[in-house]
């Protein structure tokens, strides 16, 4: 059987290039022989560039579609208008049966409200959630949730969002028996807001989490003590621009001290390989796809600012989640998770 | 006329030695001359180390205490017993008005409880917010609360947390004018949990918070183009929390590739200037004393794990409050705002 990924050639900032770009190193990879591509977008920005890639052509198929959604198109508009987009037929694709997964890079709201609308949720599913992977202490990633999807959230979605999360830790990263733990202030039982306290609650009183380790805090996200976080929207948005904003200003300090004088730009010159490393450890094209988890079919978000090595990380988030069957699993989880909850006194 | 700081001598890891070599410390400043400090604590663990310190014997009144509220005791049971508890004792000297100021670095949640019920909360102030100063790209810091107060909140504490803020960012960094932003998942109107988008419309509907430029991201802590942040308490401790596991990951991570190979290990001898220089900018202990701003009273919390160069500090976060009255400023400007809400439609 193959895999179909439908891909939105117009969304990114420096798309449709990094997008064709991201395709060809992606079809280049001999795991991913049996997918194939289904690239909307406008003929005359695609086509000339395809030619580059004689390689992926039976990979690929072309689909011109004539408008596109930019950054500055209100979700509203994308839903009601733009029928013709890329990135809303590339979702249809998917809502259609026609691929198993979509790839976009372009304006996250459109790109969510699209998704949300064309593909629906699962079955019992209240709220997508967007969730991503962050590297850890140890060679193990943690994988977080809700990153942004949800600002407002009750338990019974952060239940979900627990069983979503143990879905994708299995599905990408190969973990049996992900543990979980929810996002909180403190360890102790009294500590946290109304909505994570009475989450853990729900938890322990129905034991339907399995593998369900408790609270961690904010210092305990790149500890590596448990495969997945969860937490709401809000909180999960905050928290990852916070370590994004904590890099940029630690290598914003770091540069200019290391610039001082000859013998600190000496020692940099010589730590280069270790400085290289660093990068590449915590370089975010490799963490790069956040799939909207608990929707009908795969749709995962890329960096709108991404390379292509970046986008094909992303491509790589789609493929695996089809191949190893994601939704079937957040699926039969969240059935029994609904059942229990619903005898509930 | 002199300040008067009480000081808890038992609280934190390194207590009563860290205590006292930081009051030491504060009492060798210039700037501290009109400064007397009473410390509260055990006779038998205090006594023989302040004969250590003879030069601070006229700034220092001792008091002894019979009791010592310790890292594993419940704020239930600080709040029923422990009458005689050193951290108590010292909140009541600011109570009683013998005391401008309390400092400790013991029980976070302990001395949060005893400092709402001794010193209860300036007329009008709904809760108190934990409040503290992280460094920016710039030259000026930033102001962040609350650190985790207050888990749920509504919209007019936010607001009373941006006068709070503001108050602090006046009284300890001399800001004139300073700016303040709500933080956010986006900077749009729409954006947000129903708490923060309906504190922003409040606040642009009665136009009582001066200098309000609206949303931040998590991204913008660092970015110094804004002088307070204000945030509720859940949220703001998962903030600080993941800044602080962000900085142990990356030095973890960066320790781990320069002690590889000879060439990088050289390479950081060399930068070891740069490394410190690097590592004051973002020491901890000179942005240690985290007031609970909002009571009838400072109160400075200091990290429990700090040295007493940190101390010293918190010690000076106590002194610079009373001295530049914050809580006038913060009583004067909380009225103002209850009136026009109280008036509102």
């Amino acid at each position: 059987m193959s895999i179909k990924i439908a891909v939105d050639a117009m969304g990114g900032d420096l798309a449709p290039g990094v997008v064709l770009e991201g395709i060809n190193q992606s079809v280049a990879l001999s795991e991913n022989a049996d997918v194939h591509y289904v690239i909307f977008g406008q003929q005359d920005q695609v086509e000339p560039l395809l030619k580059n890639y004689p390689a992926i052509e039976k990979a690929v198929t072309f689909i011109h579609c004539s408008e596109v959604i930019t950054g500055d198109t209100e979700p509203r508009s994308a839903i009601r208008g733009l029928k013709d987009a890329s990135m809303r037929k590339a979702i249809e694709a998917v809502a259609a049966g026609q691929a198993d997964g979509v790839v976009s890079a372009g304006n996250t709201g459109a790109y969510m409200a699209l998704s949300k609308l064309l593909l629906k949720t699962l079955e019992g599913i209240h709220r997508p959630a967007i969730t991503s992977t962050l590297p850890t202490m140890h060679a193990d990633p943690v994988v977080f949730l809700d990153l942004g999807a949800n600002t407002d959230i009750n338990p019974e979605m952060m239940m979900q969002f627990c069983l979503m999360g143990q879905a994708f830790s299995k599905s990408m990263h190969d973990c049996k028996n992900p543990s979980v733990a929810l996002l909180n202030v403190g360890s102790e039982n009294l500590k946290g807001n109304i909505v994570v306290r009475e989450a853990h609650h729900l938890i322990q009183q129905t034991d339907l989490i399995k593998n369900y380790i408790g609270y961690v805090e904010g210092d305990d996200i790149f500890r590596g003590k448990v495969d997945v976080i969860v937490t709401d929207g809000f909180t999960g948005n905050v928290s990852l621009k916070t370590i994004e904003g904590t890099i940029q200003f630690l290598g914003y300090l770091m540069k200019e001290e290391l610039s001082r004088e000859w013998r600190t730009k000496l020692g940099a010159l010589l730590a280069r390989p270790a400085f290289s490393a660093f990068k590449s450890r915590v370089d975010p094209r490799r963490y790069n796809g956040a799939p909207f988890l608990g929707l009908r079919g795969i749709s995962v978000k890329s960096h709108g600012g991404t390379d292509s090595y970046g986008f094909r990380f992303a491509l790589q988030v789609a493929i695996n989640l089809v191949r190893h069957r994601v939704n079937d699993r957040i699926q039969n989880e969240v059935a029994l998770l609904q059942q229990t909850l619903e005898i509930l006194p």
